[in-house]
């Protein structure tokens, strides 16, 4: 399946948060990872990262689309490179 | 047919995005609008963004699922409410 997983976490959190979705996914955007990957995986993810949020002050949205196909993606402007944001 | 558009954006030029996209979308967290949207409004709205960004810092995707049913999305935390955030 393809998700898109955005977050909207505590600054204390954030680097966490982000290197848990890196194991998984590809960041896409600012505070935004996306990419395929199987239900399994995808369970275990979500429970990583529910161990890391304050789920009093944290709000993760995951959107899930079973078939990639039925999703399309179009870029405008720049494409944001990981490695320009972070390393 | 259901969007979800993320931006990253200059600071000069992210009230004017947000602004703009809240007239078609409806906020979802940070830097994420989504919605059910028709093909012509979203191509008036895309249009629109177009003319406020710098296409040479700025970075705007747009998620296109054509049927809502494709779709599903599921919150961890709290669910973050515009006004909290802008008002």
């Amino acid at each position: 399946m393809y998700v898109i997983i955005t977050y909207d976490v505590g600054v204390k959190r954030v680097g966490k948060v982000c290197k848990k979705l890196k194991e998984y996914l590809t960041w896409s955007q600012n505070s935004v990872f996306e990419g395929e990957i199987t239900k399994t995986l995808l369970l275990q993810c979500m429970d990583e990262i529910e161990s890391i949020i304050n789920p009093e002050v944290d709000s993760i949205y995951l959107y899930e689309v079973r078939n990639p196909n039925h999703i399309q993606k179009t870029s405008y402007g720049v494409e944001k490179s990981f490695d320009d944001m972070f390393l």
